[in-house]
């Protein structure tokens, strides 16, 4: 494939908005650098959005949904109903995604990729079936070259919904029972490192169960290594429909602009495909939370991330990176009203 | 002295109401335990409250300001008259800590407990002007035992203010040229720990200035440790007016039962002091930032506490508690809002 749309060039930083942040940063009535991360984020900002004055009033949050053939093998702690379930969940109004969604008025967008067992239609959710939940990738690829090309494409088509939202900050989520698994064989095979380094207990593995998971991960990574030559051979093979949606929504936004806070272990994995898929993409993307799943250390490092937060959390469907936005909203409050130096007639700035 | 207020015992945790909120935290719709630290906040924040409902609308931040004799040392980057200066510009709300007070919705208080040289009168601010700074501790007590029982009165009654506003969390900042040197002599003196392990670069000294201010309060700490047999006589002699204030306004808050939300490394010093003066009050601090001064770390270990964010931030003001509020409300919201694995018929909570 010699032009894929993700292979078209990511939008660009406007470097002088950022010098010129950075600039004012230093003229605030605190010590240079006092607020730590919070003025390398208004600067950050500035540049994605070009304004000196950046804010986060409209925030996007697309979770998308699919099943995972590898829980066949019992990878999971909890039963492959409970994706379908937790969609009806989210579609309802009580997951925590949509408490945090509330919480700071972000639109939340959710949809299905593909379930195991097709469930009713629902008013909240855009339902795209684009299969039956993935194949079981210890015995074949997970999906079809057409199928993961569908789901990459359904993504984008969330980030340009979001877009045209007029959306300052996108972030994805996922749910999908046995998506750690397929996380973990992705990363195992973008990073070349074992899945002892990478594996963990997802919705609550342990013990016997979580040596299980990991063996039925080497299996899959031995079968599919020789016939991976790209990150999307990758994805294709032992990753999800959900994950290829996030990845798609990542690598869509990097081009439109839209800067995207990313969520912990699946959405890592996807921001890692992305940055392997078209590296310029990894301008555009900062990082919420460190996830507690032990292996999210080894992505982020690859990805030379590192998340505002480490609560121990361990939910994905986007709350990790959810529940780091008010830090931003703060970034942008302190930069855009605390008073100069000169304004306020304090001793400082050229210090 | 054989009764001092601070002695009183500490208001009473609710232990049913935290068992309840951890009972309720099983059945919301998420693997066991994959909110991390915000289950636990919810859980803390139930038995504060004694609500199964914990919730954090009303917010109270007092600042106490006061300067420091010591400084004629040469151990501050910034010039004494910043903190007079600074005092203005949080009365005309162009600091870092009104911004996030407006972002907060919470009460901005402001007390000045003593400069070096007054300024005048400010209506958003509450003169107590209990002695022009304090004393050169190199050479005298920082503090006469009368100024100290002053000063930590005064916090007290801030505190008593606070409660008497309704509020639900309160939150202490200071601003004071210096006051990184008494507080670094004060954790030398508390923790028995060499000053190299404490010291830091508080407004930002560096270099020869640094081992400079080390020098002087390896002195100071030399010369008080003989008569320091109390951590009261820790306050008094190498303390600050200010953290006095702070100290205090900590034992009233244990017991009113108006839980704390910790700042940085000034504040976790008091805190260490107000938990040395009265162990119980403890219970009721939560810690907000890791301070990026290097000393932090030891003093928040002294104390077993964990703080919720590392920003690296080295600010002060309470602006290091009050940017992780946000993370407390969130806790409340998904406390109270999440649906129950019954409510959306998800299978699970059994696990």
């Amino acid at each position: 494939m010699n032009s894929a749309w993700w292979q078209a060039p990511v939008a660009q930083l406007d470097t002088a908005a950022q010098e010129q942040a950075r600039e004012r940063q230093l003229q605030l009535t605190k010590p240079p650098g006092a607020l730590g991360r919070l003025e390398d984020l208004a600067v950050q900002l500035a540049g994605w959005q070009s304004s000196s004055a950046p804010q986060l009033e409209h925030l996007w949050i697309s979770v998308f949904a699919g099943d995972h053939g590898v829980v066949a093998e019992g990878v999971s702690a909890a039963p492959q109903a409970v994706t379908g379930q937790m969609l009806r969940n989210f579609a309802s109004g009580g997951a925590a995604i949509n408490v945090m969604a509330r919480q700071l008025g972000a639109t939340l967008d959710l949809r299905n990729l593909g379930l195991a067992k097709p469930i009713e239609s629902l008013a909240a959710v855009q339902t795209l079936n684009i299969a039956p939940g993935t194949a079981n990738f210890l015995h074949e690829p997970a999906m079809s070259a057409e199928q993961c090309q569908q789901a990459l494409l359904a993504g984008r088509d969330a980030l340009a919904d979001a877009v045209q939202q007029g959306s300052q900050l996108f972030i994805a989520g996922e749910m999908g029972i046995g998506n750690t698994t397929a996380a973990c064989a992705m990363a195992c095979l973008l990073l070349d490192l074992p899945v002892a380094a990478l594996v963990g207990p997802g919705t609550g593995v342990a013990g016997d169960a979580l040596q299980h998971k990991a063996a039925v991960i080497e299996q899959a990574v031995r079968r599919h290594a020789p016939t991976c030559h790209s990150p999307l051979d990758v994805l294709t093979r032992v990753g999800g429909l959900e994950i290829a949606a996030i990845t798609g929504a990542y690598l869509a936004a990097a081009q439109q602009g839209l800067p995207m806070l990313v969520d912990g272990y699946i959405c890592s994995v996807a921001a890692l495909c992305a940055a392997r898929m078209n590296p310029a993409c990894r301008e555009w993307m900062l990082f919420g939370h460190r996830s507690a799943e032990p292996g999210h250390g080894a992505i982020l490092a690859a990805l030379a991330a590192e998340p505002l937060l480490d609560l121990s959390m361990r939910l994905g469907e986007g709350t990790g990176a959810a529940v780091s936005v008010p830090l931003l909203r703060m970034a942008c409050a302190l930069h855009q009203q605390m008073a100069t130096f000169a304004e306020a007639a304090v001793a400082g700035g050229d210090r």
